[in-house]
């Protein structure tokens, strides 16, 4: 059945969450930057959107973690990832990377590249055909949409985890997480969350808000969005399409608890 | 009465969409980026936003149909859509403009007259205000808000329609769409959806996707602003105001289906 | 008590708002644009969003206030913020500043001076934090919340109204305005607010929408962040955490009309 330790955890991270407000850093694309920001609030983080390389390396010393999205990359955006990238190496301050799109252009494949060869990432999520993308797979994104499911993508997540030294979790259906020894398997979620833009880089940005208060990488990542899912859930109940979920799914994370989450959690180990 | 024709067409288009789920490329603003997204999603399609010039051509080579809008523009995304647009000229990838503000500075009017002049548009959408100032009428645009109205703009609409071989539809009240030799008026939409940012933006993207399944631009251009006023009639019988309203209207795109569409798609010839 | 004459020219304000529908030239971040603008909408404004070089003097002579927020700057956005502010000068077009996360990053502090001492503005609204910073007091911000309270921010406030010759207001549970010499406080708002992202750029853009309308700085300033709490009251009654308070908040701002701002608006001098 589910981890019982591992729900626990949950709630642990939630409330050490909402006890320490840590800044997040978030370098991210401009379509989600709203809907991550007001996740980010909702769940008990102080959301920071910085760009500027003028600032992002002075920024990311007051976080807790730095978020990396590549949704909606330009230069000068991949050179501000970098800058501030290397600074949280430097603190030894938690970074997690979305690679959106990676597999779709070569632009967006070799900037995923670049960032994990550069830096020190703790957690890498992604879609089954970005995750198969980055560990040089022969895949295919369409846009930004998978195009695999995430089972076909296990073996490249261990591999490129063993290779990066990060934790690899590819969501879909039931989330994938491993730190390329152990495997987790996140159930919580709905399928309504595919049907709004940003729930997978918000995912990314919620992992970010745990890693900055659980050393434990593959941990943070696997209680982060099975929270997520979780309020996912309740939103789903109380909408009648995309447009209403959204609404729902701030005001979930936002009326989470820790008895919700002890008993709702489900991941397997 | 209405065009019991293009009714169907319009279910059929939506069938074909949903079943298809043709990636639709957008260069657009900042503004409505997400919105834009959430609608594309909620009506069938697959959105991408990409504006980086390293991978716009190869972005677009993979999309149904280009969406360029000029919203909030700057040279760095005018060139971007220059490139995209000549790819998608070349691969017969069907493309949509919205000129956001033209006439309301030089340099909107400009760029939109720039990308009229060296690419191949299928379908421009705008306000009167917008469509006249193409025309090289005298035209005011109060920043992006029309001053004139669409029956003002239908000589101007016609005429442009045939100078550039493109589908013109003027939104409105009614909407106006004319291929320079026949005339289609659309009467679903509401007038809340003028209390909304980005609604008109939106249209011209989800214009896009019919395109993407529809070969003949008038009636995917008629359709798809039908489709999406029937969408706001509902949203607006549900909302108390443009705030609850917006999810709403994601909440009725979605929940389209052909039946509907047959029986309240108000299209007349 | 409250003062009734600041509640009739609230209600006085959103009349004239709404009769004369002045264009509201905003050079804002990425993450509030949509909100915004939504917001300004509701409110009875027009808003546009445009930060090119080659078009933000032209936009803003159209305009009836500019709003400029630092939330996402970097170089180039500066720099259009600058030429359209001496353009606004040179017409005796009201300017408003919002200096989101001054005192966070030295670029933000920098910024923010640097526009403070070339341009003439009407308006500062920030949280305590960034004032303090401003008034070159030794201040910290998290990222772009406040570590300070208002009442800690009065005397900075003053002096720098005074130095500067600008209203100045520090927004948080009671608001304070004051232009040197006169203080104000608004009473109206609600502890929601705090949970959603750009509720306080949103302040500072209906703050230039009054300033259209009221040659009255202080009155301006006071009369829209009253009208702003009490539709954040409302629609803080009305949801169930910070997703839904999104849209309720703006058709509470949609909905207000004069009798409720005489009612209800709680300003003491």
């Amino acid at each position: 059945m589910f981890d019982e330790k591992l729900a626990r955890k949950a709630a642990i991270n939630l409330k050490a969450l909402r006890a320490q407000k840590p800044l997040i850093h978030n370098i991210t694309n401009f379509v989600v930057m709203n809907f991550t920001a007001n996740a980010l609030l909702a769940f008990g983080a102080s959301p920071v959107m910085a760009h500027a390389p003028e600032e992002v390396e002075e920024m990311v010393s007051f976080a807790g973690a730095l978020v990396l999205n590549i949704g909606t990359l330009t230069h000068p955006w991949v050179d501000a990832m970098l800058m501030a990238g290397k600074k949280a190496n430097e603190l030894g301050t938690p970074i997690v990377l979305d690679p959106v799109g990676a597999g779709a252009t070569a632009f967006r494949t070799a900037t995923a590249k670049k960032l994990t060869d550069t830096l020190s990432i703790s957690v890498i999520r992604g879609n089954a055909s970005e995750v198969l993308s980055l560990a040089g797979e022969d895949s295919q994104t369409k846009g930004v949409d998978a195009v695999h499911g995430v089972d076909e993508a296990e073996g490249a997540a261990l591999a490129l985890s063993q290779k990066l030294d990060a934790t690899l979790a590819i969501t879909g259906p039931v989330d994938l997480v491993t730190d390329g020894k152990r495997v987790l398997r996140v159930f919580n979620g709905h399928e309504r969350m595919g049907n709004v833009t940003g729930t997978g880089c918000t995912a990314t940005a919620l992992i970010g808000a745990f890693l900055a208060v659980d050393g434990d990488s593959l941990e943070a990542t696997a209680t982060a969005l099975a929270t997520y899912g979780l309020a996912g859930e309740e939103a789903a109940s109380e909408s009648k399409g995309p447009g209403s979920f959204h609404p729902a799914l701030l005001d979930a994370l936002f009326n989470l608890n820790s008895e919700k989450l002890e008993k709702k959690i489900r991941i397997k180990i």
